[in-house]
């Protein structure tokens, strides 16, 4: 089948790509490089199945010639903003490059007869539900991020657009991704800090922040292994790890790993990173793992691996 | 307080801002007659505590000058686009004007501070649950309209800024609304065919179509009312009448008021309008009720008082 991977040029997307690859599909990249990066597809130039256009997804004109000249099976949408932090600042960036990249990929779909989607949302998408497991069915959903709330627009436009145009749609939504070609988060400002000052980290909130990290080759397999079982209508799936790690932890990791000794933690205090981010969170894997499907590593073990991997 | 009244021109913005003015508010009207009319506001013309601007709400510098300049205490925002049919067909009218207005006006308010908001959200983003009563906790929120999944996206949109910049909201899930100034729907629809074909009635679907029908001036009460307990955070309410009427019945009552008789309907049968047409719905009102608050008019009776005041 011939795949577009739109966003396929960030962290998730280009291991997406590359497992399409290794499945001998045909695959074409757009990617803006906003967030992602050449170097994250630059082993794939010479590839005889592999295509990339360097384009805005917000040009909806462009993309739709892009549609019309490839004519693509599946569209696998994972282009968004991925910087949650620099749209507090300014929300815009949610508007155009979560929410409209959304709407440009379904309405180019229904234009040129694409009917085969999957979408990468995210637990953003349950806002701060403290103390509560929260399931594929649980409500109301109260995105308390600007990030999150695109992402749950983004779906209730993929439910409308699904049901009008009788799409195939599958979304995942996604928990906190770690792993190689990593370009932001928590590990990443850790190392960084780390590798400038080996004698302190700054630690926002009070480290006992707990979230599931999951590792990139663990969500690429429960994507490859889902897109197979597609049917018509919308299948929502959380996916993730049913452990967590907490702040403190993944600094003692990336310490231990790095070979630190005595590093002092200044913690900002607090119970959160900054205002939008979700200090503990747990939700429920029970539809997804219902599949027979389940991840291979824990989120201790995908810190682990992960900082293995980058540094 | 000074009021923003967005989409003022509107058929239900224009008796929103008859009652604030009736509370003795200053009332600012935005509309730019896409739905609105001039009609609709031209008794205000010299109010002295009513000002208008013809303004397009997808204009953010326009619109960000007006916040400025006016310095408003209260955002309603109800403008949206109001004819589901035609985004069936263009889908991006819904991504402009009922999602791109909702951000517009939330981005306003952050940068300007303003932290009073009422939201008119609809029904449709519950889609089609056959059989189920939908409350205000009801999950999965799956619309098949266009304009539900735009709705859909700006509560989700409206949780992230409320949370984000403490805002005080209200957000009502709209049943069918209809009184005087009516511009498009069924009944407006079956007046227009009968006044030009008194013989003969063209009813899309089979007429069992049951909807809950609500008198603008019930809705427009409940708005008032409702405002005045504003707090913190989001507070969604369903509002609406329990009773329904289908579309037959309206025909039926229409006729007689009409004087019309052994009127010959043509039914296009099926289940309901058109895709994305909701044909059979009904959706808790308790959390409404439990305030105190209760609808003055039955469907039935909403849909007699209706046909009365604009045949």
């Amino acid at each position: 089948m011939k795949m577009l991977v739109a966003g396929g040029a960030g962290f998730i997307g280009s291991h997406l790509i590359d497992a399409l690859l290794e499945e001998n599909h045909d695959v074409v990249c757009i990617d803006n490089f906003f967030n992602g990066t050449l170097q994250n597809i630059d082993h794939l130039r010479e590839h005889p199945r592999f295509r990339f256009y360097e384009q805005d997804l917000c040009d909806f004109e462009t993309l739709s010639d892009t549609f019309r000249q490839e004519q693509f099976d599946f569209v696998f949408h994972l282009a968004a903003n991925s910087d949650i932090q620099a749209s507090v600042i300014d929300p815009k960036i949610e508007y155009s490059n979560t929410y409209g990249t959304t709407f440009n990929l379904l309405e180019c779909m229904r234009v040129h007869g694409v009917s085969k989607f999957f979408f990468a949302s995210t637990s953003a998408v349950y806002g701060e539900k403290m103390g509560v497991r929260m399931d594929e069915y649980s409500a109301p959903l109260e995105p308390i991020s600007y990030y999150g709330a695109a992402k749950l627009g983004s779906e209730a436009l993929i439910s409308a657009y699904s049901f009008m145009n009788s799409f195939s749609t599958l979304i995942f939504r996604f928990p906190n991704v770690i792993g190689p070609r990593l370009t932001h988060g928590v590990i990443y400002d850790f190392i960084k800090r780390l590798r400038a000052n080996p004698k302190e980290l700054l630690i926002l909130g009070d480290g006992t922040q707990a979230k599931p990290y999951m590792h990139v080759f663990d969500l690429i397999n429960g994507i490859a292994t889902m897109k197979d079982t597609l049917q018509e209508g919308v299948q929502l799936f959380n996916i993730g790890v049913e452990t967590q790690t907490t702040v403190t932890r993944i600094a003692n990791i990336i310490c231990e790993m790095m070979n630190l000794d005595n590093v002092i933690y200044n913690y900002t205090g607090g119970r959160g990173g900054w205002r939008g981010d979700v200090p503990v969170f747990s939700y429920s894997l029970d539809k997804i793992h219902s599949t027979g499907w389940k991840a291979r590593w824990t989120s201790d073990e995908a810190v682990s691996k992960t900082v293995a991997e980058v540094i």
